[in-house]
């Protein structure tokens, strides 16, 4: 087999075999085949696409590159879900305990923050003592003792994807969704699980910036997900405005503890719920009515939240933190963001305002840059709202007051105020399963 | 600058500017930019196309990442012939003596075969003694001398297309237009001519396999040789079938020899007569009727076959071989093909023809191969001939008889023989000049 010929094929609109996807993957993971190669496929991929047959495919190989987790010693059905990022996106906190409170299990691998949007295993850092570096044999005893457990990425795991997504991240291909399927659903089959929610955010603080693009992927991910044997569904969520309230480490887990207590935002309160009730739905607690009736009531009965200390004080943290959330270590500045007008919060760029989050401390610009657990954005006014000039709209948080001038200014440019009040989007915009797309 | 920022804005059908492209080509060269971004762009350059603009730039860029060849010592009007390449194509050999008959200046830089196509220089060092590898003092010294020469591309030409040319090689980007004519045209830039003849072949043995390909690839060259202020044009000529009937590196120049005797084929007499006149209309010599009539006298008074002879003498060769083709050291070997059946040549695979001399000894496969100037094909029957069951419809030559097993049968299967007579193809389908196509 010559790379020649497949790039060939590929770029005049042909149809990759099984024989060939493996060949290319392994080949390039062995280094027999060179990065140019490879870049002038990946730029063919984006234009000619690929079917479900070669993205399942490719999955598979991607998967395969490296481990496989066998998560057989957790008892029990284990459901996983994947967001495609966002801005304040801190579902992952709440809706795992949820779960595990009505008893599926969540043996979850996260990533850490990159960019504009934040990272779950950074976030739960933020309380004392919480170990992410869990080996395999304390994450499966984590499980099996309190319903869940999150730790970060570990072991090699898809190391063809680790390749391919630096190669894609220097050439211009990173937006190609059946690559992007490929990279999101290989990570998920070799972690193992029974079943695969796919929270698709979009919107403007979401990689999918329109509706169509995210429910193409969504199609594209279950598509693979089920070719695989797993339960799969997909949620398409709203990410034009940030979710919730708080941007930050530390004050994303408070906010989750609230929605726990029954509390916080509203809107995040309601992206959790359907979220909880899909994965319980995925892994067959009922119907999504039934599973959304559960989630409610784990949460209203305090256990989700239990369960969330009890995975605390499992991954080595201090659960104090979970039931006084005051413990928690504030930043020692404060810049208030004020209206520069009267009118309504027109529209709120929250991929802007991830970055505004990121140049706080909040968040890394590259892989090394060391994260402060307390700086980050409580917004006061989002999109919708009406505000007077000179009004309160935002809390910057930051442990240097000279991080505040370039993080204002790039706020207040963020946030668009006009005369008229934006037209409502909905927090979940459709559902996808089996290839069906439901809007709402 | 940033690499990533270009591959993107081209990925997505943006125009790369000025600046941009220079950054680009200089970049590469230099070995600031990676293989693999640049081959991503080439692949995106390959669907989204360049602009005429955009061409233009980029030639100029890469003519002048080496050698700008100044031919000023060089009295005159001095004009170039570029052929896209085909099988048994000749021509140069034929209208450079011509042209400088006619008083125009040829000094011409050629290459070697390489794949299916021969190469001028590798048919001129046939002639015994004769040198391609004169220095710029000699090179200059001949033309003035004889009004013509031809040598191998010597020093530092388009470093940039060099490195450019092999990544396409090995990338699948070879087959883009816009890229083709940046590259030939930057290599006739540096070239240093006044006027360029590009002859762009089109049929089963040319890179341009579709008429419509071959005059969009004329259209962008001729414009970007326009842009540069050179007087340009191009003939879209037929290679559907070889021309002539010498395939081989000493019998294409004693076929060439015997149409400056106003002998030889009638078809390649026809695209030489064609060719010369367009080159001498660019050098400002009259109508193209009246450069006609001149090439056409160039030849009949023996004043051309004098010019080939004064050069091959001034670049070091034996001059009888001219006057007395039967010196031409001949093959040992010789196999007949016949027909396998009654009918017409329906169709020749000129390519595949190509190739079949290749494989005789005549061309390289790699460029490290050693040519056998003896070896090749004279074809006796061609597309549109009847043939009986068992005539000879061609000679093989060569220096071993173990290589024609296999030739003879790629030879078999290039060539179809049917019932019904083949649609005559005019020799030359199309002129371009200054945007305007004539199609004839």
């Amino acid at each position: 087999m010559r790379m020649y010929d497949l790039i060939e094929k590929k770029r005049d609109g042909g149809e990759l075999s099984e024989e060939e996807i493996r060949w290319l993957i392994s080949g390039y993971v062995a280094g027999d085949i060179p990065d140019y190669q490879m870049s002038a496929m990946l730029m063919a991929i984006y234009f000619r696409g690929m079917s479900d047959e070669e993205t399942s495919i490719m999955t598979d190989a991607v998967a395969h590159s490296g481990d496989m987790v066998d998560l057989s010693p957790i008892a029990g059905v284990k459901v996983d879900k994947h967001s495609t990022g966002g801005v304040g996106d801190k579902t992952t906190l709440v809706i795992a305990p949820v779960v595990a409170a009505c008893g599926v299990k969540v043996a979850k691998m996260s990533g850490r923050g990159l960019g504009h949007t934040g990272g779950t295993v950074d976030k739960l850092e933020s309380i004392p003592g919480l170990r992410t570096d869990l080996d395999r044999e304390e994450f499966f005893a984590v499980v099996n003792k309190t319903g869940i457990a999150v730790i970060g990425q570990s072991g090699n795991l898809t190391p063809a994807d680790k390749k391919l997504y630096a190669l894609r991240d220097v050439t211009a291909t990173v937006d190609s969704i059946p690559l992007i399927a490929v990279s999101i659903m290989g990570k998920k089959l070799a972690a193992g699980n029974d079943a695969i929610l796919l929270d698709v955010t979009t919107g403007s603080g979401a990689f999918m910036k329109k509706k169509e693009d995210a429910i193409a992927l969504a199609l594209k991910m279950t598509a693979i997900g089920e070719a695989a044997g797993k339960k799969t569904a997909a949620l398409i969520t709203d990410m034009d405005t940030p979710l919730g309230f708080a941007i930050g480490n530390a004050m994303e887990v408070v906010e989750s503890i609230e929605v726990l207590k029954g509390g916080g935002p509203a809107d995040l309160q309601e992206v959790c719920l359907a979220l909880a009730s899909n994965m319980l739905y995925l892994a067959q607690q009922g119907t999504l009515e039934e599973c959304r009736e559960k989630a409610r009531e784990a949460i209203e009965s305090g256990r989700a939240l239990e369960r969330l200390a009890a995975m605390v004080e499992a991954q080595g943290g201090d659960a104090r933190y979970v039931y006084d959330t005051g413990l928690f270590e504030k930043a020692p500045y404060c810049r208030e963001v004020t209206a520069q007008a009267d009118g309504y919060i027109a529209h709120m760029d929250a991929e802007s305002i991830g970055i505004t989050s990121s140049m706080l401390g909040a968040g890394r610009e590259t892989v090394d840059s060391v994260i402060d657990p307390a700086a980050g954005i409580l917004l006061v006014k989002k999109t919708g709202d009406v505000v007077k000039k000179g009004d309160v709209i935002a809390r910057l948080f930051a442990s240097e007051e000279k991080l505040f001038a370039a993080a204002e200014q790039r706020y207040q440019k963020a946030v668009t105020i006009a005369d008229t009040c934006p037209k409502e989007r909905p927090l979940v915009l459709a559902r996808v399963e089996k290839g069906n797309v439901e809007e709402f």
